[in-house]
């Protein structure tokens, strides 16, 4: 049982007074209610899944509402990947979604077993039936509305409810699952729909770094990070959270609290809220290893060539980012573009299909780049951070072969042979052991 | 495409001219509709559960409407069960459900995705999207109603639905399980209530028996038999069929033909009509060794004895069969009967704590027992099939323990070790191999 004020809408309090703060004359006892989202490693064999149901039942015994979304376990879905491709070269997607959503449901039954032996209530769902609603695209579906009554019922009657991640169910009445990062956003978007207190990411890493620590020994755990942070560390590579479930927590203020299944640390916040805002310039450094540039010479310079390109790739399916373009002085333009390393074959494809539809002098392709990322609110005030970034990558003798910006972001292409000692490099520079330190309050 | 009389109701003409008939002067072109039911040995892997789609499509390609119902992969129910019991020592039904529904979905999709490939359209669907709609008895639901709209609507598409076998849904919308036997019921159900010209059931044998083959060598695959009889041979031992999918045959009437996945041989059909009937005394010979037998003797013969002892067995869940009372000269009655070999032990305790409340002189029982049962529609008329069985018995110093008998059926309790030699007598005797042959027409 928790306390929070009644008057304060959500994330207005900060996650972590609506936690633990104390009752404060005007408050009236609430009970707070968790969403726990367990990923496969966490429910990877039958010990774990027992340890899973003891942390949930701790939550429980604390007098929280508790509401588990659940991964499939370990490597099930690769297995069940590997039957489908076993029998075609092209399943059906509305047959993938039947066969991979499998996965979800045998964790949920498992881990309700073990919460029963613990003595609690729990019951699964399938998305289904935990009224997650998507449109009809199969593999790869969005969730249109969530109609959580169901669930509501079961936390008014005092069960746990546990809820098959990455999936869900489209007009048609079929099995959709929602793709890669599915069941984080699963979470987060049931935490929205039932105005959640926070939404709990456990998982195999206590919280997210500074810097990835395989590369970083420095590398320190971030107590707090806004979501804009988290989206833009997302999209830069941190692995610590799917993009678009991170996308659902800013646009309906879930906070989230990323920690580890096997620790009982606090792991990192992700909120609206920084108050720590004012002291931090940066926050983290991500970086990526797996895209390739793709660069078009001496293209002339005549409206929509840009919007052509991007357009043929995009019916391509290939998800281009960093994007920039510089015309010269003759009237023609370089564009350079990156793209994941394992669709360059198909992007170049593409654009040599082009023809004449893209006149330009050459087409150049590098497979072997890389990309470092600085994020920080502090960001937006303090405009000498990329001035900063670039002196240390020059006194490192890195090359900078491509800039992209944010106002809380930037984003260098390097070698893909110097990502690392980039990444150190701008770690101790920016000082972000210290950093992490001073907001662990 | 076949073809069969558009005023004659489903049954009258016999599957086997509804099937293969040509057509008269006064029928009308109808779509036949089967329903395929392929049980886990018949999709244990990848290479069968291909094999498996080009059977359907060869029905496919012959013109039929076809609903397949599908078994979970070889042993991947056993998997389930033995992740639960790591789980928990009394999982609880309603998650034991969830968990076990998987392994069916899972056949599904993959032979959708195998059909896809041979160029048929097909979508898969759980018992739920089925509207299979069941009592609450988890692990052990009874189909209640079936809504077959959606199904129908597939076949008007051209598609083949594929349904996982074993499962449906509660009117509490909750994961339900047919329980053993569940694939095999759902095929009939579905029959039923889609009014199928027939329900086809591929197994890993070719038909059902004069006996078991592995006893008797000269036993011969019956061409056709009647649902009655099918019943009195699933009672008495026969695994061809699960009881309970009989009996939802017989009573809708629907025309079974149980065949082999792996050849293409006709198998055997089940149905109302039985046009041999009249040369047919015994159609077949079914057997268990799987019963024990108690005796009480000397019951004090007052009324509502026998009630009592079977009520308290009934309500220890124990599935007491054959049973028969002689009542002795002295007011006194012996009552003996058999249960399940795993349920003696049990059965013993539940006599023992009866007490006052069963006045008897002595309890014994035996373990090493078994029976032998005769079944034909020609019993009906021909009171001396009984005699002819005990003298063929006597003959081989088989000494007879109990009888029970229907309109259609002997069973005697023996020795356990007889029982083979029993088989094979009688199967000599009732010359049932000749039999076989005369019934394929």
């Amino acid at each position: 049982m928790i306390v929070r004020g009644t008057a304060a809408p959500r994330g207005d309090a900060g996650p972590q007074s609506a936690l633990q703060s104390p009752a404060g004359p005007a408050e009236e006892v609430v009970i707070a209610l968790r969403v726990m989202k367990f990923g496969g490693s966490s429910v990877a064999d039958t010990e774990k899944i027992r340890n899973v149901a003891i942390r949930i039942a701790a939550a429980r015994e604390g007098g929280d509402d508790v509401v588990v979304v659940l991964s499939a376990m370990g490597k099930t879905t690769d297995g069940l990947v590997a039957l489908a491709d076993e029998i075609s070269a092209l399943p059906a997607p509305r047959e993938m979604d039947m066969l991979l959503s499998t996965g979800e449901r045998i964790s949920c039954a498992l881990v309700a077993m073990a919460l029963h032996d613990l003595g609690h209530e729990a019951a699964s769902f399938t998305g289904s039936q935990a009224g997650i609603l998507t449109d009809g695209a199969h593999t790869k579906a969005k969730i249109l509305e969530i109609k959580p009554e169901r669930l509501r019922a079961e936390l008014a009657n005092g069960r746990v409810a546990l809820v098959a991640g990455f999936q869900g169910v489209s007009a048609e009445r079929n099995v959709t699952t929602l793709g890669r990062g599915g069941s984080d956003t699963t979470a987060v978007a049931l935490a929205a729909a039932l105005d959640a207190d926070v939404c709990e990411i456990y998982t195999d890493v206590t919280g997210v770094f500074t810097a990835d620590p395989r590369i970083e020994a420095g590398a320190r755990k971030l107590p707090l990070v806004s979501h804009e942070e988290m989206l833009e560390m997302a999209a830069s590579g941190s692995k610590v959270l799917a993009l678009r479930s991170v996308e659902v927590a800013r646009l309906h203020d879930v906070p989230l609290h990323v920690r580890s299944s096997f620790a009982q640390e606090e792991g990192t916040w992700i909120t609206k809220e920084t108050p720590m805002m004012e002291r931090a310039f940066v926050s983290g450094i991500a970086h990526k290893s797996d895209e390739a540039k793709i660069s078009l010479l001496g293209v002339e310079d005549q409206p929509g060539v840009a919007a052509t390109v991007f357009t043929a790739l995009a019916d391509a399916l290939i998800n281009v980012d960093t994007i920039i373009q510089n015309v010269g002085v003759d009237g023609r333009a370089d564009l350079s573009f990156t793209v994941p390393l394992p669709d360059l074959r198909k992007a170049l494809d593409v654009i040599e299909a082009m023809g004449d539809r893209l006149p330009h002098r050459e087409t150049l392709s590098d497979d072997q780049i890389g990309k470092v990322t600085l994020v920080g609110e502090g960001m937006r005030s303090n405009p000498g951070i990329a001035a900063t970034m670039f002196r240390v990558l020059a006194a490192e003798g890195i090359n900078i072969q491509m800039i992209d910006t944010s106002t809380i972001r930037i984003t260098v292409v390097i070698a893909r042979s110097e990502v690392e000692r980039a990444v150190r490099a701008l770690h101790e520079a920016f000082d972000l052991a210290s950093e992490a330190e001073r907001r662990g309050v």
